[in-house]
């Protein structure tokens, strides 16, 4: 009975309509007196740009599938208004245990986005294996756990605030994959899974107001901003040249692929998403963002030709190569830089704290990525139960089983 | 001779010379000094924000019909550069005629873009029917009643100037309404009017771009705008998660449907537009938001199907329910919460002074409908005098008989 | 052995690691000290706008060949990123000679982002002509040739430094025009270099968000940004409407065309560049605008049917009209307006100085265009020697020698 098995209409509408009520009895009740959160917000273009790469930017920029356009759109929309409610619930429930103190208002709201990118970035991984309700649930579990370990690293490591939030891409790649190891294959024969020159160009599209607004992404929460958007811009820069360069180097004929561009370009802005509100000098953003791009189309070809068919992983949209690698090398350049800097100043003679640094430092990026898998493959089991009707692989990377066609047409 | 019929040659360039000129010969006579004009603008950021949404936004917002994607981005654009000069035309007569003080520079320029709203609003219900001397011609007949309505609630009901201008959603969805009861119904056989997937990708990606811009829409003009622009943006959240619930519980198979979100989502914007500065609590916001959906999914319903076949209305991009029915419930909304506020600050002791409150209130919205109501009537039966050419309703949706096709394939 | 004329590998990437190695030491040896680089910049926002519109806006301006949307986006970000970076080496190098003084930073970012526009507009001229490694070469000569032409005016002329900026439409139209001028013509039977109607939507979607960002554009390097922007955004209305207004009127049946809307709105900006700022009158820039469009429409009817034929030349997306007639006429308004407000200032006595501030304005005016066409002319030459692979005229305007397809239909 394959249609009753896609029917939905039992499941999304109560779903949703628990999580509302419950964000609903929780602005009732929770939120401060009203002098608190409507402070005057003085980032409010900072927060558009932010909110605008995450809504409309990465909704175009999944459209990888060509049958896929209408759902990598409408549920990345409806995931990030879902999540940015629930994550601020979260924080609020973290400020009730004590475990930080009160943000409101835009600060807040800002802070919801920003998380709420690590979300995206897994559904980038499960893109058009899992249905609304997985994905629902999946936003729901990747956002209190994705607190729970930032929480961790406030609290017994010492990270501050806005560098724990950094640790979106790393957290938000790992759990992708974990989860999409726990998804069946699709059947060889299916090819569905594949883009067409109009997605391409609409993912194309996605992909430049991603771009230009990472700057404003790497730079709202931090003190000094000037210095973080023009590190971010110049790692952004040279990571485009870089990703040109090496996908006609890589390719049959020295051609240009799009997917390439579409995952390089970004790559730099990944990797100096931890450190470019400190580094001292643009030479070394640049370099990492060449490193960066590097990392991802070197990764994309070892990725796709050895880890993950050995592992039986399909990483539809390509995270693990496009966020996942590069803040793995961002996290390294920053204790690196860290260490450095640090040595220098002191003249290498107080290596005890410098250790200790080190420590602090990979100790919060294994914690990150090992809740991120750990948490993410529980996450991929409980979705595969019975309950949340899973979508048939032959089924798979296709908006037919989601949404309403009134059209004659499908064939977009 | 029905090329001759449909040709602009004689109407189009004239008319707009004729406009262009009186615009330029006010400019001339009616600016005053240039130190007034060029005072420093701080609000120059929401303004582009609120340009860009109203005429990249709302331009492919309207892009519903599948051969009409030309005409829904290019008549959006020229009606807005049209409309918004025809605009401070209008507001600078009204200062010559002491109804207002004066206003000039930036802040002219935003009031008249905001005002363009209900202009592109009425243009979605005859979206595909009217051609380019109509829709001008309606474009200059609204701005002057809509300047004419908001000048009533000004000077008899002292409504705050802003509050007056956001009854566009309202004047324009009745507006529309009422213009589009007078045009011919296109015949039964005729499938021009509806979509294709990708003529809903592009409305997608325009609702996307209006729904991000929303909140500075709602705070351009209000003093208190971080209280504007945070409760704003939580009754768009909660607007757009109850538009996928209501969406999947309405719809066949539990299955969303593109048409449902174009509309539900922006519903919250409208419903809290009167209300969005002055509101206290989230919590009311984020029910406004919840309630405007539902008005808007449930009225898509009944109005498709019983109201508009009853008065043979054909709203080809569903404005009623889009804008007119969360407008109404905004008007209803801000009453209540005024009341209610007043009434709690003063203990229910001075009933005849809230009394008044609501009479002014109830009036102000009474009126502009009752305007909107009959001005369209008269609008719509000047537009279909034989002079301007009205389109013969088998020629209805069609870019062709707008736009050269030099192509050779016109399937899009 | 057409396949290894066409193979880039040895040529393309290996070109982008001696340049990007090239920033790289220079960005290690040249930036100073960091106290000054990184100065909190105030004009962020408009910064994002411009980078925006030159990445985003032009990218998809220039899609307008109906088999060429991969590489109008993607060579386009590949020449910004490019360009950006060797542009602000340049400058770096004058400062080094002592041409000027040094700026750094944001500023320096913004500087480098604006003079693209002028690489951008050449490729307009060549747009499916140049193959990558020609692109690459064509922007490093030009960027290094708009800097030497503004260092002429700036030390001889005396021309402000904001307004040397402003002839990047000029020297970029024409520079265009004497490269393309010697790039053989296509076989009349080609008949790729036309667009289809989604091509035409895609460039629409480009057009509008120029246009929106246009008042930023031209008030970004200046002063008084209040005044800049109220007069562009004037000049750019008034250019609208008098661009439909044409089109109806020059076209068979009063049909609009959409190449006259794509080329058109966008006069009023280009005409309006040099004077936004210092235009006293509201009225003054409206006539620019209006002016701006009327030789736009009339040179695009002229310079297709007489002036191109007769010089052989193939301006694939009209930038002669597009960007330089207006910038042409925007040159003389200044020079007439400069002189008539500097006449009616001095009551006429003056002469003599008056008649050198004709003579400068000409003179960098001519000295511009003079070097735009000679050194254009010499790039085309060397363009199109046998080392750079100069793409076969019957290959021209074609994705799929550029970029790889692993789709089944390539018909988009």
């Amino acid at each position: 009975m394959p249609s009753r098995y896609l029917n939905f209409r039992c499941s999304v509408p109560w779903l949703l309509l628990l999580l509302q009520t419950l964000f609903l009895i929780r602005s009732f009740l929770g939120f401060p007196g009203v002098s608190d959160i409507y402070s005057p917000s003085d980032f409010y273009p900072e927060f558009q740009d932010v909110n605008h790469m995450v809504i409309f930017g990465f909704g175009f920029f999944l459209m990888v599938l060509r049958r896929y356009g209408f759902s990598s759109t409408g549920f990345n929309f409806l995931l990030i208004v879902l999540g940015v409610q629930c994550s601020v619930l979260v924080e609020d429930c973290l400020v009730f245990l004590r475990a930080q103190q009160n943000e409101v208002g835009m600060k807040s709201l800002a802070k919801a986005v920003v998380s709420m990118t690590a979300v995206i970035i897994s559904t980038g991984a499960v893109l058009g294996k899992a249905n609304p309700v997985q994905l629902i649930v999946m936003t729901l579990v990747e956002i209190i756990f994705f607190f729970v370990s930032r929480c961790i690293n406030r609290t017994f490591l010492q990270i501050p605030d806005h560098l724990t939030l950094m640790h979106v891409h790393l957290f938000g790649a790992y759990f992708g994959l974990a989860v999409t190891s726990r998804f069946p294959e699709p059947p060889p024969g299916l090819d569905k899974n594949r883009s067409n020159p109009k997605s391409d160009l609409f993912s194309m599209l996605g992909t430049v107001f991603v771009w230009v607004f990472w700057p404003s992404f790497n730079s709202i929460l931090v003190d000094s901003k000037g210095k973080a958007v023009f590190n971010t811009y110049l790692a952004l820069a040279v990571s485009a040249v870089a990703a040109f360069m090496l996908s006609a180097l890589t390719s049959k004929d020295g051609k240009f692929r799009m997917t390439h561009i579409h995952s390089a370009v970004l790559a730099g802005g990944v990797t100096v998403s931890y450190t470019a509100h400190s580094i001292q000098h643009p030479w070394i953003a640049m370099i990492l963002g060449l490193l960066g791009t590097v990392i991802t189309i070197l990764g994309s070809h070892c990725l796709q030709r050895c880890f993950n068919p050995a592992l039986k992983l399909q990483d539809t949209s390509g995270v693990h190569f496009t966020f996942g690698l590069p803040a793995v090398l961002g996290a390294v350049a920053a204790v690196v830089l860290c260490v450095v800097e640090k040595g220098i100043d002191k003249q290498w003679n107080d290596l005890s704290s410098l250790g200790y640094l080190i420590f602090v430092d990979i100790g919060a990026f294994c914690q990150t990525v090992c809740t991120a898998l750990v948490t993410g493959l529980i996450t991929g089991l409980i979705l595969n139960i019975k309950l949340l009707k899973a979508v048939h692989a032959s089924k798979y990377f296709d908006d037919q089983f989601y949404w309403e066609f009134p059209h004659l047409s499908v064939g977009f």
